[in-house]
């Protein structure tokens, strides 16, 4: 139950009848990674035809505003949710119109040049509608000499720096691309005659699409009526890819296959690493529920011991509770799990969780299983310590914040009331995702090596920018 | 993932200032048992306050609501889903002003002899504000002419049979009462000076409230600022007990102890005697979520085939959804359930479920899980085949939609396209449910053998009602 | 721009394929008779079909609302806007299912023995949801022994007093009916095969309907598919009438006729009237808008000073408007009124209005014609000093906040500000309102002679209601 | 009851606490001239504060709202209904943040060279939000190399041509500023020490404002916390200017003072000459309201026949209406206003209107008056004849839509069924403004004769822009 938030999911279709529908499903299958705000634009004849909202996709959307999506192509945007204000301005995707026809994007990742590159367009006379780092890729296309959208596309991806998994429509093209690293994940579909491109194979799935191929990492993928053409980003794909590991732990959806690897086993994998270096004698193994499930499950295949569910998560969350003023113990956490107290008294509890960000849901949670009757808890996670921030479009708290960052595993042991507490080795995590040669995932979080120059000035927000919002600078 | 539907949570709240916070919180724990509806009544110093509305709890009220609430006392009400027509007059509670003070009251369960009450009470001028059977009880007590509050309850309850859980508010007294029987259960918790009733544990548990005991069926419990009093209902307790035996199948939340037993266990025994009854060679064993979970996971450690997550739900499930008007195979099911395909691949599957009742979504899921790859589906459900409607507050279909009233189990396990299917007997479930003298549990729908004599002749609705509503006369 | 409020309008169509649009018209025709909240109810093949909202009938009704309220007739109402409390329980027509069939009926007027029925009913089990008197009807007629309907509605006329214009629809029949004194207005009208029942002939126009005459005083019009009878009201119908005369002082629609007048020659009568009364030298007739305008030309044309414009009023208002901290010297009444400065400055000017209740909001409009530049201001009000409360349906204050009841004619020209101040006399009214013989119209809230004994006993409400109410009993 | 329709009432207020408080009330006050959206944004220690919806100005904004609107200065805008689509993006006021701080504007007027403007600033890169010719002033400004923001400003309305009265609000600074002809009217005024700018006089009445002076065509007023300057517009403000002439006959609010001139005594004027040039035979004088009012009186004040109310005009006048299937006759403009028979049956009535466009409604209000019993009916319109179109903000139709452009007035009184018809000659229209030199007002709607060379190439919108819109390119 990782409290790490991602900025989106996007989505792309070309060539189906029913463009927006699908969009709309895909989004839905996709609303994990984002429930802030939702958008869809379709276009038609040379019109666009756009609906953006707050809220999740099933709120969002109704058949009248669906039905008035016309066209057979379209893209789509799920947004995650900040806590700060909020700004329809923000949703995605964008859009504009150009002498040489519409344009819109939806976009998934961060770049780390933003601020520089927004600075040097605003002086030159660019109007800026947005705080979001997307509008910066709009204007340099906007303001690019190159004859083509394809093109201008390139000259733009020349400029940008950092994580971005891009869908654009054009007039009678849409485009699919991926930064040179890979960060974010974007893979390829088809059903029947059209193509999906979509952040994860889960949307794919819903829709009864064809699962074909990853969008490669540096790579351009152009669809048009007659083809599919694959092209070389402006930069030149590294050797080195940079696949965010994180999505693997906790973003995606567990029945999604993503940088190729199916993420139901790999969280059982990670299970099974951390119950090889970190066993220990208990009655039984519970997760903190969702993503903690297959981690108990290979953790209990692994040791033996017993999994059961001892966290029970309601189902019927709202948007906003409301909290008595009387203080109920552990509130915000109760509305969400309650422990079921068969499974948990008198026994040596192992409770398996994805992460540990800033511990304080932690600290709950094993106080309601202390007093469901636990004799005693060993808490495993299946991830190394965090302790370095994101640019990449993980909302990470500031270092001050990140629990690993300030306090020795010890320490962090007795914060959170555990009788034992062990993370998974980078080591074991590498093994789980298969990657023992170290080349392919970003593990900049667990390491602060990142994948290219961070400074370390990081800037106040270029505009009044409502969400919390990470820019670095070189 | 039954589709029988059950027709209610109550909460009541006596001696709290913050009364509406507590219900409120209460019925969000209590969400699973009705989802059309939910209402609040509170009352302070001789005023009632009501607030009543369509949609889930977490969506009906804010804090602006719940501030308009005011007083230390208060009933709520939630509401199942029907997919006909709705009235706003049938949301619970119900209240009115009588000479002697305000009444309000919230109901789950079903009386069986409504059709001949209300006749009767209309020929002598009542007038009925709703199409609901909990009003008749409300010109009982009105009509009655007993002296004394208590007393108008107990007349009213000599009049009506079948089943009812209620909470009843007065001016200065909070009633709390089961039939004889106890179809439906009822539980009364502490907080501090406060009481409170609520059908499940659970709703105590959310608000830190201390479970003290079930109210007994055939008990009139009257809670006033002085005491707590216990009275026979007007109708001799019996010395059988009909519990519903589906509140620890299905109805009932896994960390809730209903009947006096903690249901994730009942729910592991339930598969345990599910393996050694029907035991059947597999490489994995998974479960239709939520309540098949725990019964995988009895029936896992039980025949040692291991217990994997094959089916992964949305977490997101908005209203309503809008369906392509191109067929994405069963799409209802794959917006709620997606296959894991590296879970079912190859293997030979064990799948559990509570519940058969139509058998259309297991139809479809088996679908889903074949073309995921299974090698051979082995589905194994955790209850008796229904055979017999319901008149005590469960929506089950009538006679001609039950499935197991209409073909064997080598029919049925045809029609779903399973490769084995075996229900568990109905003595595995008294083994499960610690009823092995069956006195304490209803098992009607199984067997046909109602607690009390029902006529054979089910009547059309009293009113143009729109909800599905059984309904039947002696 | 009397302060005064009235309860309602209604309407009955019974007939017409459209019923619930051409009601819905009516109903937006007499929008001035009540703000507060509306609603339909129409009849179809046994079922009845339902909507009420609060809010003007333009918000409260759509399309596909309409389409829902299927059937060939119906009855709706308006009602008026209190400043208290509001309950859904309230809003007409009120509707119940009887063992004979649906039941809905609306009402215009008030009844005096309401609190004395309430009580009796309610002692005998009958159970209220609402705090309105017209429900009492309802429980009248339910307990009933007569064996038609027609003649539950008479007994139930028997027992009920005051002010009742009462549109009732039941399974084959469309009821009028109207109490002996003829408080309330109510009208007949053919549409094609249709037979349209509306408060004000202004409905009928609306929707292209052919006036054919009033219902009478004490006459009940029962409709049915093949005729329409005329039955006598169970009370015996009194020489004496007692329509209401600020039904065309005030309330009505100049483009109305009711009680056979067309109300704008009435109007501009009272103008007439005034100005032979009392005359003044001055340059410019101004009218307060809108009920004052037709006397101001009558005062005009009788006078010979010239008509103009003075006062504009703002068509904008929306339902709330927020006011800035900082003050705005008359604030209210600005939003609605802006004096116009080149009709006013250096001028004697003469402002018609049609009454002065409390007097405040008349403060405030000599205010803005003084600071405008008025050199003089005679105030002339068509109707006589109010100085009595009114039992039957008008929302009077109590006698405490009458101004005419508190001061003399001297002090309220003093207190308005005006150099001048008149009021049309009781005589001049009455020729006016063509009723010399006395014996049309009721006359009582400017001399308190009531039709019936009124007792002095003002009770405080039967429940917690939340309208003001005001309720009398012998 | 003309159906022009002009674009937009515009407020800024600068140095008063309450700004957002006294714009939504200056916004209320011109709500007359756009319903369909309506925006304010106020600045506040260097942020922003923003809020635009659809609607009318009581409906859009609340308490709540409100109150975040933080600052004491700030700009508001009204824009007018349009019968297509509506984007949100419309919605003014318009905003950015530049380098040297934030920007926003609010327009009313047309630019003429809108199109070229935006073809050559999209070549160079800039992004379009809107189709509003608005957001070019922006571009403009945005690109621009002076070196402050009057500079700046100066340099846009160098390159713009066409009517634009703009507010403008900076980080320090509130600017005015008008067109050299003057097209559409600006006024300045105090309130206390706060500076306020409104399209109309009556803003100022509502929020208690002291009219300073008209910001003069060609003028720039820069309002800062220490002074108020007055600068010349880059463009050398002309000898003759081309004030609306459809604002006194129809646009503006009566009881305004724009151009200096009392509204309402011009149209009083505009009545006077018609019944100077085109006296006829009658017994009454009526008006179609509201405009036709003031004309009306005048016109009867010139010919001694006296004025009545003989269409009474229904003020709850909802957002959409739902028409019968049946056929009403005439329905819409039942809606609005219904004939009062005593004041028409047998009557030679003159109807007096402000304008004649398409003439579509005349025929309904002609019909109803006849149906009312009229015996001759004269129309006397208070403008001449409307040959052409208007490319400075007012939406008139086409040409072939124009009645007058169509037929002359023998065929004109034929077609809308009256017994005669009259126009206003120019040469009255011009002594009812004051306007003998024919140096103020603009007449080119009336004689086809533009203020600056308008090309006769009407081109397509440059965007899929959901207005109407008129642009013209020279």
């Amino acid at each position: 139950m990782s409290s790490l938030k991602e900025e989106c999911g996007v989505v792309g279709v070309f060539g189906d009848p029913e463009a927006a529908n699908l969009i709309y499903l895909s989004l839905y299958a996709l609303q994990h990674r984002g429930q802030e705000a939702c958008g869809i634009i379709t276009l038609d004849e040379g019109r666009m035809f756009a609906h953006k909202a707050f809220g999740l996709v099933g709120d969002a959307f109704n058949r009248e505003v669906l039905q008035k999506l016309v066209g057979d192509r379209g893209v789509g945007h799920n947004r995650y949710s900040t806590h700060g204000g909020r700004s329809m301005q923000n949703i995605q995707p964008f859009y504009f119109k150009t002498p040489y026809g519409h344009f819109a994007l939806a976009h998934n990742g961060n770049l780390t040049n933003a601020n520089d590159l927004r600075k040097k367009l605003e002086a030159e006379g660019s109007i800026f509608q947005s705080s979001s780092d997307t509008e910066i890729f709009m204007h340099l296309v906007a303001k690019s000499r190159a004859d083509s959208i394809l093109g201008r596309i390139k000259e733009a991806t020349k400029q940008v720096r950092g994580a971005y998994s891009l869908v654009i429509l054009t007039e009678d093209r849409l485009f699919a691309l991926r930064d040179p690293f890979g960060f974010r994940p974007l893979v390829l579909g088809r059903k029947g005659g059209a193509a999906i491109v979509a952040s994860e194979t889960c949307a794919l799935d819903l829709i009864d699409a064809k699962f074909e191929r990853e969008v490669a990492p540096g790579e351009i993928i152009e669809i048009s009526a007659e083809k599919i053409q694959s092209h070389i980003n402006g930069q030149r794909p590294e050797q080195r890819h940079a696949f965010c590991s994180f999505e693997p732990i906790y973003f995606a959806r567990p029945d999604s296959v993503i940088f190729s690897e199916p993420l139901y086993e790999v969280r059982k994998n990670l299970g099974r690493e951390l119950a090889a270096e970190s066993g220990v004698e208990a009655d039984v193994v519970i997760a903190v529920p969702d993503s903690g499930v297959p981690m108990a499950i290979g953790y209990s295949q692994k040791s033996g011991i017993p999994h059961e569910v001892g966290l029970v998560r309601n189902h019927y969350i709202g948007r906003t509770f409301i909290e008595p003023t009387q203080s109920i113990r552990d509130f915000g956490v109760r509305l969400k799990l309650n422990p079921v107290e068969s499974v948990l008294r008198g026994r040596r509890v192992i409770v398996v969780d994805d992460s540990l960000v800033r511990g304080t849901t932690s600290v709950k949670i094993l106080r309601m299983i202390r007093s469901a009757g636990a004799k005693e808890i060993h808490v495993r996670i299946g991830s190394p310590p965090i302790t370095h921030s994101c640019y990449y479009g993980v909302d990470t708290p500031s270092r001050d914040k990140l629990l690993a960052a300030q306090k020795n595993v010890k320490d962090i042991c007795e914060f959170i009331g555990a009788d034992s507490l062990a993370y998974l080795s980078v080591d074991g995590l590498q093994r789980a995702l298969n990657d023992q040669a170290k080349t392919k995932y970003c593990y900049a979080c667990f390491s602060g090596n990142y994948p290219e120059e961070i400074c370390s000035e990081i800037l106040p927000q270029p505009t009044d920018a409502k969400g919390p919002g990470l820019r670095a600078k070189c």
